[in-house]
């Protein structure tokens, strides 16, 4: 049996270092994401962070993301994940992923959600539980919980790291002049003021 | 308003085309996919069908595909889903995917799982309900039922279609002559004659 | 000489189809493009559709594309190009493209541009002739005139069909239910009410 | 508005560092471009560079590029641009791209243009102010000032480091062994001299 | 056994057209290749014209390809092959492939071959049996006889189709004008109408 | 003469980084690969260790691989290469490469080879000298020494690193816990005993 091993040793690598890639965070992003870490072990392929998230907000929603920066596993194969709880009347508001399209997966409760596409038609659904609906890249859409109970859902990615742009957070939470929010958006002025105020914008 | 409209319509495609492209699963596939479907409505992209698989079998373990051609929203979009039910004691067997990674989403019970890399060390954990679990592309795993109750798993896969290779049906399961079966694996020839009555292949 | 042309040929494909796939847009899309015309000539890969648009309207601004749909010689190349005309206080008004980022390239006049990161932050500037500009693919983003005369420029992008999905339309020029709206991006009832007027959505 | 700002912090990445990855030039490339800068302004994302180039030479031609090394905010976002300036008379000689397709945009005067594919069939054209022209990757292709003023154009590219092999460069601007030269183009041996000598490499 | 074969069923696609595949040559291309074939036997995967090619001409050479057109089990695989034959004395003349690199694989004889880099630089180097060789995409080379007896060697690809632009070819071997040649390449009016001849361009 | 040098040089990259990029071994890989090195030679490009392996173990067998670890020129291009040495009666036993396509081409002898899709359909083929054959990405395969003399055969990737994951080796030459094994697997425990035994497991 000896000499099986000697013929095998052709073909292992000295490192698994094709296979996979865990993010060394460390290291220094490129285009293609984070250096590889040359020590792993099972663990950098399991993520244990799933558990409920604190929904005591004023959108009763709570979004727990496994994205390669909370899990390092992620680098290089193109996917992630995140879990969403949503309390009776919980919203996840209008926002899009401009790196990845993501994948709703209802794990208990109904969502009403909703994707506009660029031809400016609307895809509206309430789902419950078992079911799956696509919000495709870059698309803006929202998750609201649309019945009498929690509403809990994991969300796959095509992405390592998908981003999120909030709307309301984009245009209101950051000192981007209010002359210039007005103008590009035509809100009224008071609008813009008041919800400038709620998130924290400088107006 | 009049006006707003006619500078609007300069930024609107008479389609959605470029935003997804539902599969047409009718049309020809080529090496990107399926063609695009001409008319989508929200149904497009939403999945119903992951219900409890059936589970009466010698693994005690139901797989329920969406893969693009279960749910041809997913086209063009590079991820995909399925579900998993394991009753106790069920298994899913040793196998692997050639066209993309797996993210294994815990719903509930325990699961081992396992996956071999090729410089042939193995990753092996026992995960339970919210934890998460990578086996990246084309490597052999498993996945077995570690608790005393049911355990239910989503799937996500970083391609529309990451196929699946079934070890023993590979081997055990086709008309591979049994000579090249023996010598392609050091398998003892009675041990291949009982498999391959087993899983239905020709001795 | 007649046997340097025997040696020759062994190098020339019949068709020149690996260089180029110029779009038959009569074909079916699939997530790749659009089908290649058989019969090419030199005026498949010239488009001379880049005239000054109409700024006859409430934007004082005229977009003009030449994606795939309008320049069938981009498809399958991963870039194609946009021409901007923006009168005295013109504005294209907030917008991102899901499906490519965006190369500005000042011809005359001067613009105040910028995009909000998925971290909220804004890059804003003013820019003049000769200067480019880049906005991220899926990020939020405007340009408006910032002089006294009229400003023009040529936008790159990095797909064939980078998709535009202006905000206003998005939100205000559709059937989406108002308190959907109202939910999802807390604006006044009243706020909506206004622009779903002007953007001719039903309210 | 205390309980906004909590939820949507989940929402945040503590970097754009999925947004995009302005190139740190300093750092070492890999095959997917530079490692990302860690600190960046809305000044990484603008070029001022694009001014007329100095046209005082035999081919009466200037090429301004703004690749990656001169514009470190395309890394990573797959395209670059170049200003062209020509003279009356004026010609950028026979040469390809290895890296990327070539968008030319006229902004002013005529332009002959032409490229050669692999079934060696020639697409020539004589453009003016406001046509585009695409020459595909890697092709042999050619520009001369076909008018009687000076000519001015903007080149976008599908890549963020298209390169450019200058025909005549790599013949006769090197060591390259001339009679290697002559057999591998079937060049009089004069006419090899004559232009190592202009070019400037060593006969 | 039987409950064996109901859960694997679950496993199994009704066609393998995740696996591969297979061109439809009497299909339509796109950007991605060609359409796959609904039936395959392995004779799809299985190429047999590498016989030694006809260098009975100028060049005493002869390049016989395994490109999609001829072996179409490549289509989206993203590699494929040639064969060369060099006589003693020949030499595959000055080209490059827009479409992907080279690796030459020597199985006997002799080669001296080299290619240039856009910053002019020459890599040159004599190469015998067993020995590989490197050709980037899209940069100008040459292989040429450099021993006493024919050579023979394998060419892979990195695409199924990376095209070849013989350089004589696409200045000599077509209808563009002679004084355009001239003007592009420098080279003198007696020497392009020389090689015009030669190469069967009009002049 | 002076002048064409001065436009010449707006032409040429103060370094060739944009054509190739040699792998710097001794630098962190990421997804894309290894870093950069800064100084090349030709060397670089040439791989020299393709001599006959030592097929004196039990499998009469000697694979040489050409892949980025050993070969660091193919570094970000797509494909690598390998060399195979059957004796009579020698065998590649059943492996797959988890990252990339095979393609075979004989160089001299006779191979019987075989791959298995996931529908579970063999495709099997005895090929000689000058034939190629597929194996596409991920799938189960093995070669076989078919006629009465050495069987040589180069190997080309569509990967700088395919891997390898040798059937026998996952199953029985690690420390995976047999009855893990036996359970995944359906083989007898006696059947693992003896192959772990054979390939070095720990039972």
């Amino acid at each position: 049996m000896f000499r099986i091993l000697l013929l095998l040793s052709l073909f292992i690598s000295t490192s698994h270092a094709s296979d996979f890639c865990v993010a060394d965070l460390k290291g220094v992003k490129n285009p293609a994401g984070y250096p590889c870490k040359s020590h792993v072990t099972v663990d950098d392929f399991v993520f244990s962070g799933f558990r409920a998230g604190n929904t005591s907000n004023a959108f009763k929603a709570a979004l727990t993301p496994a994205f390669v920066d909370e899990f390092p596993g992620v680098n290089g194969l193109g996917f992630s994940a995140a879990r969403l709880d949503l309390d009776v009347g919980g919203i996840i508001p209008m926002h899009s992923h401009p790196g990845g399209s993501e994948l709703l997966i209802m794990v208990s409760g109904q969502i009403t959600a909703g994707f506009i596409a660029t031809d400016n038609s609307v895809f509206l659904k309430t789902i419950s539980k078992g079911d799956l609906m696509i919000f495709p890249e870059g698309l803006l859409h929202f998750q609201l919980n649309a019945g009498n109970t929690k509403a809990t859902a994991i969300f796959a990615y095509s992405s390592t790291n998908p981003g999120a742009q909030l709307l309301d957070l984009a245009l209101f939470g950051n000192n981007l002049d209010s002359t210039l929010v007005q103008k590009s958006t035509l809100l009224d002025a008071a609008q813009v003021k008041k919800l400038k105020g709620a998130f924290g914008g400088s107006y």
